[in-house]
């Protein structure tokens, strides 16, 4: 297998790729996440998962050939806006998703896979990707890095996967860049109510109300036992499970 | 409990019920549903399980005021139009929802739900009740009919749950509005291979293939052994799930 | 002649009628009415005479198969946003129209009609056949009800037609739809001066006057002597016109 | 009474008239007008009458302050993008008017009116003036200025009137601007069926076919009978409407 | 040569002078000019500009046809809203500009030159070119009149060209315009610090500071020592650049 | 200095930083830069810029707060989709820079640069600042790093700075990031005419032909001569310069 970074590759290299490669897109988000985790923690990690699933991927052999575009760095993130995100509206990120996905095809790919970092980006994401194969004739792929990984671990502690700034995403930083994490982490008491769009009062119901994310501290959940051995075996399955997910789609889509 | 139908109401009798009540919203779909159901089956689906839901809470008694607003007939199937479907773009369906759910707000309204048929519509629905809960000081609800029903009756074959004109949703129309559906139900052999958007190479990957469902004849399963037994019982658990949803959501938001 | 239903037919009667037939839509709004009207009193007329016209078209045979859409119960009100309305954006309202209309050319149809019941959106309206008919190799056509009776019976009251949720609307919703009009209909003085978009102080001139709708108090007329006698001759005869329409539009079409 | 040039005034004086002042805003095209007359008639002759209402206004006295900004010369024309049209697109003429009545609202202004030249404007104006009512505290007016010539001469022929390069806009032109006519100026047989733009299959109905200014060679009717002096008789009568409808608007709204 | 009104000319001379002739476009602005200019001064001198470089091709010979277009009199001015501008914002008038150019397109234009008359245009007004060419199979070009005189005289003021109602624009006026300039001009002292925009604290630069316009007085430096004399000698060299600029643009892309 | 990465730094971190510092955004491209440099050069060179400037603030000390953003690796590059390209639009890119910048001024950042590396978002991002600074209370500013040299090295050689993909940038990432370029590098022999785009027939005149780039094969000038020591000597000459504006900028705006 080949990863092909496009932002060191020449344009040829890059046009060459595009009959039998898949370009593959990071995309993350700079948004709180709590007083002990980086502003770019989502980016981090998807881009942390992607370099794994990459190595495994190249460790196995007899993977396609991918392109790997630089992340986008910048995710859509209204809802962090009381605390410092950067953060793209949902048109102006769905219009990123179309010109760069309308970009590889001009360039002749017909296979493209967006893996992301965010939870707020997760259904433009997925509408970008509905509305590119609509309009070109591409298989286009998206998942967010912790839904690939059924059957994968899970640390035993399914509730608070993935949430936001708590025990998961802080295992997996402590794991892939212990040196962003400030600790020791401060423990935090649980909030009553939990916040509604993490904890929905009855299941398969979206639930958002105004102002629930300052409400509940910018959290979903105690950091403070977040350890980097857990860290390393989630952050594993992820990548396992990603490298697993490429081999599929590169199976259903020759 | 009182439910009041928007379009028979005054404008008093509408804003009045602003402070405490919840709006309901059904949004649906015109798209082909294979050769036995007709175009309008997400609507008048959609629109059932409000009925009956309405219904059960009637009985039950002690649940909020519910303002319904008339459905949307038109939903999102891009997908759909190699085969006669009535479709509304992503972005025009998103300001669909973001005009009605700012006049609801200019209403004085507080609590909104929008309750789905269609599968296409759910993203758009998600992300518009997620901005509207940003730009205004309301909690804002969201589901499609089948994703409220957990624990509730799956007619012992979920792996065709909800499908696209397949079984379920053909033994839910047999229930709902027998003599829309043109019987018999021709049977169908399985596709190979089984469309991506339904069966994706790997579990929680998005793949979306140009040209798919016309590849697949636009439906997802054999829908000759529906039956409106099995239909009924479908229909009563998706409604108790939206009557408890209702209630869910009344209680956590008052 | 046929009616067909579109929301109520397969996808592959509504592609066979798509070579000859003309698709009629239906759109109205959901807006305040005054104390006596209910909100959906717009959408409620159009669908009555469009219902009539068939009627008429059905006793009297020989018309072109007609392909009746779901009405679009939502329209152009932000006028009436002060009192409860649940209102579409111009540029909203233009592309659910282009999206229908776009729609209904893929699938085949040369001949649209849109038949609308609510003043607001008329310009959107005309705006959209015109630009449908510049892009698709169609024949669009648009009308109001109230538009389309030349010649026919006025009742004797040309300066109160159509007005809004007075004599004129009141009497055809008692012909129409009685048990929604809260009777009896209290009287009301007229407002001096009169709205301006009503009477505009020269002929051909449009005035529009910043919070006029709330100031004259959301009507444009006394309406407590309508009638339902009066509302059945009206009713009949915007219906016997819109007949006479569609089939002088299937006639230059042909 | 003052008329004031916007674009010759410095801008205190500009400001200074917005409180009490009329701001008056012509509006025009740039598009085929058969073989005799050229693509400016429709700015020419708003031009043409507004010079001459304000001529009419100065020699009665008594009227209010105008201040009258520069002609748009384009305006919306896409069917005649066929013969060489300068056309601006519906969205961007309507951001156009949005733009300049924003800026003069900001200016201070509480009444402005918009006098059109061109068909293909009037909806799109009429639109601009009422959503500008609705956002800013002003009452805004709009006409086309054939519409405002009520108990005015027709010169005998309300059925060519206006029409489109025929014998209405000819003698206008021939009056106003002699030298900008070809003549002689052709006959023309009457083409059969007429285009449905102007003589709809019923009354009330707007009828738009793909390609019908092409099939009727962009005019209307017979121009060759057209002369200068019913020319000077419809200028005069379009000026005098129209300086009675500010002359009105202005009584309405002090 | 000839130069072509297309306000004035057919649709036929208009579109027989596409294949090998060149639009001409000139643009303004509506905006401040302190208390001694018109609101419309950058209009005025584009079209002064354009009047005299026509003038010394006619007399030159040899020069490509020429079809001007009506200047479009309002420009991109929002700095300038706080005193009485009439400004498009920046997609209103990229907008317009589009539309603009790609009739010309339509009409079979293969050559357009824009003249600008407004620094806020700028921009705007080179992006617009640039995707015109891009999707048309055109030769597309663009200046500022005061961009297109290297090598001409600049009055030995280099300072404080072009500036904004300064000693550069008010010579241009009263060289052009005399009557339209209030006289005597008056004197102002130097604004300390001087504003931002115009002198950025580092070469290469933009700086924009929120109410910078506003704080310095609206313009860029004294007025009070402007003459016609100097005005005549700038708009002449301002004019003879632009000549020769479209003589290069016709011999680099016949 | 503190220079601080956004995407390291906690929230509170990048709040309290607002009040005084200096957001600093890198903006670049993904595209053809010939067959010896790679897709993401101009990113590339943007960042290397950036961080000697850093470099140098920090050694020469009492400069502002940094905060910088990640940088946006891609740009506005639709005259090189024939290549390869990954392109946003420009409203796309503009939309970023608004989403943004708007971020920027809600977490309260009063002072924000945009570094840009690319040609192409030149225009976009000086219109982006300047709108930015009229909605906010902030002062924006922005630069190419090759406009902010000014008295600096120039390498002798102005006639091909910046170019693309020419000798400049070629030395420039032969200092910066030499193991990305494909060497030898080939010589080429001048096109003729050389392009449009980089040599106007006249100066000042921005000229866009339809198809240019691809017809000059991509770049703008002869790279092989290009080396190292050269490169080192531009860089530091940028850096310097970009240094000396950040010191000015804060200066001129504290």
């Amino acid at each position: 297998m080949i990863v092909r970074k496009l932002t060191e590759s020449t344009w040829q290299e890059v046009r060459a790729a595009g009959a039998r490669g898949i370009a593959l897109l990071p995309i993350g988000s700079q948004e709180q996440h709590a007083a002990h985790l980086p502003m770019g923690t989502d980016t981090l990690l998807a881009e942390a998962v992607v370099d794994r699933a990459e190595a495994l991927l190249a460790r196995e052999g007899g993977a396609p050939e991918l392109v790997r575009l630089p992340a986008l760095p910048f995710g859509h993130s209204p809802h962090h806006l009381f605390a410092a995100a950067v953060s793209l509206g949902a048109s102006t990120l769905g219009a990123v998703l179309d010109d760069v996905l309308d970009s590889l095809a001009a360039s002749g790919y017909h296979r493209v896979l967006v893996v992301n970092g965010h939870g707020g980006n997760d259904e433009i994401m997925r509408l970008a990707v509905k509305r590119f194969a609509l309009r070109a004739e591409v298989t286009a792929a998206a998942c967010s890095y912790w839904t690939v990984t059924a059957g994968e671990d899970d640390g035993g502690r399914p509730e608070v996967t993935p949430g936001h700034a708590g025990w998961f995403e802080t295992s997996l930083m402590l794991a892939a860049h212990p040196h962003l994490v400030r600790t020791p982490v401060p423990a935090r008491a649980p909030v009553e109510p939990p916040p509604l769009f993490d904890h929905p009062p009855h299941p398969g119901l979206t639930v958002e109300r105004h102002g629930e994310w300052a409400r509940v501290g910018g959290s979903t959940d105690d950091a403070s036992s977040a350890d980097a051995a857990h860290g390393r075996r989630l952050l594993e399955a992820r990548a396992a499970g990603l490298a697993r997910a490429i081999r599929a789609f590169d199976e259903a889509t020759r």
